[in-house]
């Protein structure tokens, strides 16, 4: 159980709508007086599950052509720079198992906004790590000691343990806000979510 | 192309979402100044072809089990009835046939919303045309005029070219709202479309 006033982000760095909800998250929890617990997760087993071998905004492209355009609309309403990438979706492995591994370092919040940044404004491939260690070096981090860290097997499978743990508590899609027992999923959702936190 | 301050809603009798979305929405468009075209179309045939035999809520239980919890959410918050339904989704075939048929007739609104309430406050079902002929008694109409103009061919063949143009334009799901090439997804969705609309 969660104490009041916090929410958990569950987020998959693949997914679009993660996006804009992971670049407004902390000024407007901050204004709601709400604290953020991050919970990266992996959507590709939870497809998997479902029978999906690829995004649904892939299999069902009507679906998908809506969601670009929506993701344009929602962004451009944000000032938030998008650029639809060249391939989706990336896969956010690596980026989530140092999430993961980092979720409570201060320096957290700006690397997962610098990783959404280099999907979905910078079309950089955040599946490389070459990618990934630019982003930790323009924080200042020292790229090896996380990597190490990030990929070492007791990580691994907290990442492994926190994508199961998504599916036992009803997540079906990324972003999902958690506060309590209760589940909001989708940006469009996050306002909603903070303001049943904060209550 | 729509004239400006006008927009077209999308919706099917069986979708759980377009409910409060038919409850509000007059009141809503009212106060925006924006003019409401109704556009019933069936979901079933756009299904079928995404590969889908009933509805993804019944397919995906996890999603669909958030679906219900999130209905009971918004209409609590909106002061909307709700009562889960003992059978979902029902046949809204006969209810569009008729909302097809009569779009522009002043009474259409209170229709949609009746048949709505039929459906997801009353538990009553809507394939039934004895439901049916009872709403529409309620509204003061004689039934067996509305059912006969709704059930001739000409009818039949209008409400499936409507579902086949909600295809072309792109419609995946219930509600959608329609202004001019600009598809806006969800019950959610309402006054972000208005707004858009009314700008």
């Amino acid at each position: 159980m969660l104490r009041r006033k916090e929410v958990e982000f569950w987020f998959e760095f693949a997914s679009t709508y993660s996006y804009p909800a992971a670049m407004l998250l902390e000024d407007t929890a901050s204004t709601a007086g709400v604290r953020v617990t991050y919970k990266p997760f992996l959507l590709g087993p939870i497809f998997a599950r479902q029978g999906w071998s690829d995004s649904p905004f892939n299999l069902y492209p009507t679906k998908g052509a809506y969601m670009w355009r929506d993701m344009e609309r929602i962004c451009s309403a944000q000032s938030i720079p998008f650029s639809r990438p060249s391939a989706f979706p990336r896969n956010g492995l690596l980026a989530a198992r140092i999430a993961c591994a980092f979720a409570e370092e201060p320096w957290l919040p700006a690397y997962v906004r610098a990783i959404y940044r280099a999907n979905f404004a910078q079309d950089q491939d955040i599946s490389q790590r070459d990618v990934v260690a630019g982003v930790l070096q323009d924080l200042g981090l020292i790229s090896e000691d996380i990597f190490e860290r990030a990929l070492a097997v007791e990580n691994k499978e907290a990442l492994r343990a926190q994508t199961e743990r998504a599916e036992q508590i009803g997540i079906f899609g990324a972003p999902t806000f958690v506060v309590g027992q209760e589940l909001f999923w989708g940006s469009d959702r996050m306002l909603q979510a903070l303001e049943f936190a904060a209550a």
